[in-house]
């Protein structure tokens, strides 16, 4: 707690290790590779649950629990799946005290495990739709580990579904997109891009893959969840059948989608800065915390019983609230600690402030003088929830004019490989994958996605010359 | 769905497996002893889970997240629990297309992660109490599958602690066993035994072990969750020392408890009937289904506006409602169909009952006429949450009548072994392990518990004659 950051700008990978660590978000497990996500940490992991959840119900789908153990030889019944996956795979050989026949794969992803089950779910048009949502951990073997952004067992969800049409399959994975960057945006003040990835990025299995990418402080990009239409590949692979209204058998055609414990990284890198962590309001663990100031032993109980009875108004409003009434800890240790932690808003109050009925105020989203003000004890139910919509309102314009003043639009090679370096480059494209690669072992840049939002009309490709019909979005990614 | 149910008198074992499958429950998961638990049966583990978690939360706890992985030595430390799990276990010996130099073991508990974590995080008084719960699933290895019940994964909570004296940690674990009864009792409806394990029944690395046992309908018991006192067991193991007041380093005392998914075999045991399951209204996941009856075009759309109207006021207040609109399939399939599944109560409304503003109400736990009745649309925003109390406070009142009326006090060996066929015996013990050991060869039965709930004094052992302290519970148990 209260550890010394590296500065951001100084150190931005640094910074962003030693803060996961000293705000108690996370620390690492024993087993390589892996990582505890400690209560503070998992407490915000809760509300992008939450979030998230009602979106997906409000949306018709349902929870379900699948296994986390698959036959080794289902990886292999979708040929691009295994391609994608094996390199990363962990097995379990043993169990019960003997060797098994099959090895079982620790799940990296679960599209195979529902396609099985919906092979035996699905018989008639009736059957149809199937919305399924898992909340669960998956395991891909990880040799650089970096918490949250890369960790050999993570937290997610991951979305499933099977449609009568590829219509319908098409609208749920833009709906879904959707939902993600209605999350992003409005939950996390995060800015994203929705695009669709290039052939080369596309998930193992796919005929097409959306996403939303992030802009992280440092200029880089962060894909932030993936919606993918998997066309009738695992429907065929697993033999996902239905009798349609005429009688005829058909293949359904299915989706998957997911966003996972990689996106608190995104909150961590869009809108930290040099003290630590700055939450965004709605789903901060914490939105206020409130530090007692005293002295005496007849102030104290004066302080406190002013704490008290406006935290009990805060609770009713229905806003969460912390009071650090830690005793052998100083005021000013105080502030900086729940700065360090990203509390969107701190509330003094000291002896002076009980006489004259009034709190300070200090907004974590402005630092210094500028973020404070003295109100009156009277309204804090209204006035603080306002001032907690003001802040995410804020941070979410603060962080889109971070993203347009780093986005440059490139039209010749040498001007791309120059910005590529300090932010995104939007340029028209029409490469290929052995162009994409070449791109990136020149520049260290990625093709991120094709913005959903086109220009419209044609360009001329910055790195092959040719005519073009979108642009794209390149960036060096985590 | 709606298959024929074999009668829960006839074999209560098959009904059962039927009836999970049937009911939409869970299906098997492909790889051996491994389940699915679909919709129906996640959107109940939600409700549970909800009001655990408040609980949880409302004493003080917050959520982290551990890793599934466990090197295989780390569970060595700990001299009983790595004999009490060792059979049972899941290796991964390769990851990242390479063997591993120590095989991880997947988590069949996690106390062993745990103080190894707790051994880094605690160095002062001040750290402490520590109160984490973990929502999560575990591996452990089994031959014998049966949904919910015994499965080789399952999901569950597991709540660890570490406090600074035996004192707290007593009252911790003590305090869980009541949040367990009060949620079996309250939410669930099922009047569960809280008791102390025997010695030889307890937990693999506890001092002393608390469980909440219930009857079943076949006057079985179930262990429906547990909470452990480890002492210093895993403290002294994992070396999780503070620095006490007085400048002493201490080793902590830690608590762990848990309840799963067996608990939803626990609610369909208790309550299910020979037409299906009967969910308590609290944890229902939908409490009211309204079935709309109609033949012709015009009568649909007044009964189907009437429906509407009466689903938006009972969402208003507060109640999970479905509307069974399928239009392919007859109000009878539909009644049998919603009675598998077990839910409180279904309103059923046809023309007449438009005309005339009323609505038939058909309670689940009442079969037949005698649970029907016919009210007044006015009033169901009240009404309806108000019979769904009383149906809630009538399960519980069935289901503690069956559990009396089949507990025993038995004074001889005769007397237990016959009685011990058909339900709890209660009785005067003074046996040891050995003991425990014969009565189950004998009689198939085991100690379950010692009540909490004991009547003083002393009085003589049936099995081995001496004089007891302690009257205990035994049963054939799941």
């Amino acid at each position: 707690m209260a550890e010394k950051l590296v500065a951001r700008s100084v150190d931005f990978n640094e910074w962003y290790n030693t803060l996961v660590l000293a705000a108690d978000l996370a620390d690492y497990g024993p087993a390589r590779g892996t990582m505890i996500v400690k209560p503070y940490g998992w407490a915000l992991w809760e509300n992008i649950q939450g979030a998230l959840d009602r979106r997906f119900k409000a949306t018709g789908h349902m929870n379900a629990g699948f296994p986390m153990f698959i036959p080794y030889s289902f990886l292999q019944r979708e040929a691009k799946h295994v391609e994608g996956f094996s390199p990363e795979l962990a097995l379990v050989t043993h169990a019960g005290g003997e060797k098994l026949d099959e090895p079982l794969v620790v799940r990296p992803t679960s599209e195979t495990l529902i396609g099985h089950a919906f092979s035996k779910w699905v018989q008639s048009y009736r059957d149809l739709p199937i919305l399924l949502n898992l909340w669960n951990s998956v395991v891909r073997w990880e040799l650089r580990t970096k918490l949250f952004l890369r960790t050999t067992e993570f937290y997610w969800q991951e979305g499933h579904t099977a449609h009568a049409t590829w219509a319908e399959a098409d609208f749920e994975t833009r709906q879904m997109l959707d939902v993600y960057t209605d999350f992003a945006v409005n939950e996390a003040a995060i800015p994203v891009i929705p695009g669709e990835k290039s052939e080369g990025e596309r998930f193992a299995g796919a005929d097409q893959t959306l996403c939303i990418e992030a802009m992280m402080g440092d200029g880089r990009a962060l894909q932030s969840g993936t919606s993918h239409n998997l066309g009738q590949n695992f429907a065929k692979a697993f033999d996902i059948q239905y009798l349609d209204p005429n009688n005829i058998q058909q293949h359904v055609w299915t989706t998957s989608w997911g966003l996972s414990t990689r996106f608190i990284g995104a909150i961590i890198m869009t809108h930290g800065d040099d003290n630590g962590l700055i939450m965004p309001p709605r789903l901060a663990p914490y939105q206020v915390v409130m530090v007692p100031i005293y002295k005496k032993e007849e102030e104290k109980s004066a302080v406190l019983a002013a704490v008290q009875r406006m935290q009990a108004e805060l609770v009713e409003a229905g806003v969460r609230v912390k009071v650090d009434d830690r005793d052998n800890l100083t005021p000013g240790f105080k502030y900086n600690d729940w700065e360090l932690r990203g509390v969107p808003l701190r509330m003094e109050i000291g002896p002076r402030d009980v006489a004259n009925n009034v709190v300070m105020l200090a907004r974590r989203d402005i630092p210094g003088r500028d973020g404070k003000q003295s109100v009156s004890q009277e309204n804090i139910a209204q006035g603080v929830p306002a001032l907690l919509k003001t802040i995410q309102a804020d941070m979410l314009a603060k962080a889109t004019k971070f993203r347009d003043d780093h986005t440059y639009e490139a039209t010749t090679y040498d001007e791309f490989k120059e910005w590529v370096q300090s932010g995104f480059v939007r340029a028209w494209w029409a490469g290929n994958n052995a162009d994409e690669k070449q791109v990136q072992t020149e520049t260290k840049a990625t093709h991120r996605c094709y913005p959903l939002d086109q220009p419209g009309g044609e360009g001329i490709c910055f790195f092959t010359g040719k005519r073009a019909t979108r642009q794209a979005i390149f960036a060096r990614a985590y």
